[in-house]
């Protein structure tokens, strides 16, 4: 097995790496080497904003590896930061290159990674401040998907989606108010662990996010085992991060097996949509016979309440939660943030101190409309997204497609929801697509056991890397 | 003791009726007869809006009586109801006249006092649309405290805490969202119990309320083992209204006995403020002192993050939610709407959206600054008021004094937490003042706890009934 390693195409997931260190098979300065190369040899794929320079990386190797492995399941893991997380010494630019500024210090979920022994290759691109699920809106070049160039790689963590699919870091650190977690996950055949808005404290995210109250970090990686594996270390009460919740510390992101029989919602009749990507849709039933086989009923469900929910944060009074954190920014480099982004800040003004109550009630009044769904199942399946676009597309009609990416996602954070990203197959162009598995608040581990399961039954490589799950 | 109870005096503390009832020495009718009487001695109080036809009331006794005492601690007890609070029958004017409706149904907390005995004799009066603290802010006269009529009663619930201080009624449901279920209590010696809020549900309150994710349905009582035992009936959660919490049906508000020792919280320094009646803070004092005899350890807490947050309540963009509840009313009834509570309700257009969110995001971080304070602390003690006011000082400076009467209640809401109102004795002008023992979400059998002992430890008599607290 030891020799099978390759340092072109060996995986990065985790359990494998960790298997091959335990056995002294494999050191973290070989895996940094090789992802250099891999690096290298992936030419401009506009992933990276900042990459620390390889003999840095091999000099914390070689630390490393002077007193060998801890046993700690992050030591010598490689992985990437989206950049609108602070890492200490290297820059963070929320893809506005003006505003650059290099932390000295960042908060308690990313102190937790750097402390385990995980190594931070850098800085990856994104959407920027976060803002959009296409990977296009930033300067320093649109990302495309590990499978297909001229299409999407989804954002707004982009160059996470890629990195981790592309198989050039084992995890990747994130974050998600509208889908950004999750998105990219599909286009890149990974996973992406979203959970409860408050139990990953966002205070490593420069300014605390955009969307303070309901967004939240995330992780993107290979495997949902190993989703779960940084999840668990990044999360935990913050005092200093005002919407960080004392019931994280309550939280146990153990993976279950599944119930021999159980329920899964889908949502019901036209809220199931695909806008005429009959290849999605396919691969949607797909999953629902999957799940079926595995012991699952489905269920329909009225997605009336997740729907009116989801058109809200954008097509609400939310984007003023945005404008605030963005004001000083918005402020000072006005003429420098991506048109899209700024014209998308610039509705804010349109919503009145009244509309923002409206629509909290609203929001509460639709949450409180769930609670019969959510009693009548195990699990919430929904596509990660209806379709993939291309960058074409995307740049053709830049809002409106946005907007239909994410009628599958955004409505989760605000709905104070978890969920778990994952692979569910590939249309005959060779696009992937993903299903995302929805539980409500803190039912985390519910979120992950269920997508994990689903993983597993899947069989499909990882990323693109054609690398198999590992056993 | 039978003999003792006399219809003009004797108590309507619901342990005291209850054995009465039980021992058959009183029947509901006796008691309704004594009140009718005791309603009429008191001539024009402004305390009743509607009052239902002695003969109506007598009726239904009557027919109470037929089954006779069914166990339950609430059959046969008469109480009053805020005139925001729908009662089927009975009509609603939220104290603006010209939007009165007679409502068919009502909402769950109140529907489970109707069905368990109780005797609703009618709707009382308060500042319009629950606005205010002081009473005076109604087109149906200013109630006045049970101890002086030249003082105000406190508001919003003017005519609950009247009624129950006068011995009118055993019990008045109300509600808070600045202190309008406290500061009467203050002003009338009694009780008033304010729930956590998701506790008890608001779907009995006219629209919800105005400031519907935060505010609640209160009780009014004359013990605090009366307050709880109508708390517990209300509470639990209710699908109907939007900011009812599951957390609701976990609530067990049992009264235990205090720990031997316990450390409770007061305002450091300069936060503890009586604006120049040194009389309250004598009183304010002494309740410190016999809370050191029970057991208690003085803790000086910065009260800072508490103080911020009572600032946002009028002076901060959350008028807005109270506008927007307003706003058909307001539209419709613009000329009958008092021009205080007009002009208040009119500064929620100097807020934006972004300020809202700004607010929302102050008060996250503001309660997450009083987690230290709660774990040094097993309660938080303070003045129910800083003092007490002439009506004729609130006609003159109605909205400055509204303010200072509540900067121990404002936050308390807009923080979650719950607290319990009882009398703490009277200056030597004979008026009274009470303190508030305060408690994060859900501790509210805690607060009560505190609040029972530390009644029964004043001696007081009841409201202005003369009668001593129950063994």
């Amino acid at each position: 097995m030891t020799a099978t390693w390759s340092p072109a195409t060996g995986s990065l997931d985790i359990a494998t790496l960790q298997r091959l260190y335990t056995e002294g098979a494999l050191t973290p300065s070989a895996v940094i080497d090789a992802i250099y190369d891999r690096i290298a040899a992936r030419g401009d794929d506009h992933v990276w904003i900042y990459l620390a320079p390889r003999a840095d990386l091999l000099a914390e190797a070689r630390k490393l590896e002077e007193t060998g492995p801890t046993g700690d399941p992050l030591w010598g893991i490689p992985f990437s930061v989206k950049d609108c997380n602070d890492v200490p010494g290297m820059p963070t630019t929320n893809a506005l290159p003006e505003m650059a500024y290099t932390p000295e210090t960042t908060g308690q979920a990313m102190n937790r990674l750097l402390e385990s022994g995980a190594l931070c290759l850098g800085k990856v691109n994104m959407d920027q401040f976060g803002i959009g699920l296409v990977g296009v809106r930033t300067p320093y070049g649109a990302c495309s998907s590990v499978f297909n160039e001229e299409f999407i790689s989804g954002g707004s963590s982009s160059g996470s989606g890629v990195s981790v699919g592309a198989g050039l870091v084992s995890f990747s650190v994130a974050n998600d108010a509208a889908g950004s977690g999750r998105v990219p996950a599909a286009f890149n055949n990974i996973v992406g662990l979203k959970p409860t808005p408050g139990f990953i404290s966002n205070s490593s995210v420069s300014g605390g996010g955009s969307l303070k109250s309901a967004e939240t970090m995330t992780v993107f990686a290979l495997t949902v085992e190993d989703a779960v594996t940084v999840g668990k270390r990044m999360g935990g009460y913050d005092p200093s991060y005002e919407f960080s919740k004392p019931e994280a510390d309550q939280v146990d992101l153990t993976i279950a097996p599944l119930p021999k029989s159980f329920r899964f919602g889908v949502p019901a009749g036209a809220a199931l949509r695909f806008f005429g990507d009959d290849e999605a849709a396919k691969l949607f039933d797909q999953a629902i016979a999957r799940l079926e086989t595995m012991g699952g009923t489905r269920v329909d469900v009225d997605f009336t309440p997740f729907e009116e929910t989801q058109k809200l944060l954008y097509g609400g009074p939310f984007i003023a939660e945005r404008a605030l954190s963005m004001d000083a920014v918005t402020a000072q480099y006005r003429e420098h943030i991506h048109p899209v982004t700024l014209s998308i800040l610039e509705t804010s003004s349109n919503h009145t101190a009244v509309d923002v109550f409206r629509a909290i009630h609203k929001v509460a009044a639709l949450k409180r409309d769930t609670r019969a769904t959510w009693d009548a199942i195990d699990i919430l399946l929904v596509p990660t997204t209806p379709t993939i676009y291309r960058k074409s597309e995307i740049l053709a009609d830049p809002i409106q497609l946005n907007a239909q990416l994410g009628i599958y996602t955004n409505f989760v954070n605000l709905m104070g929801m978890c969920g778990v990203a994952v692979p569910n197959g590939f249309r005959p162009d060779g696009l992937p697509l993903g299903v995302t598995f929805l539980a409500p608040s803190w039912q985390d581990a519910k979120a992950a056991s269920f997508a994990a399961a689903f993983q597993k039954a899947t069989g499909l490589p990882l990323g693109a890397t054609g690398n198999p799950l590992p056993a």
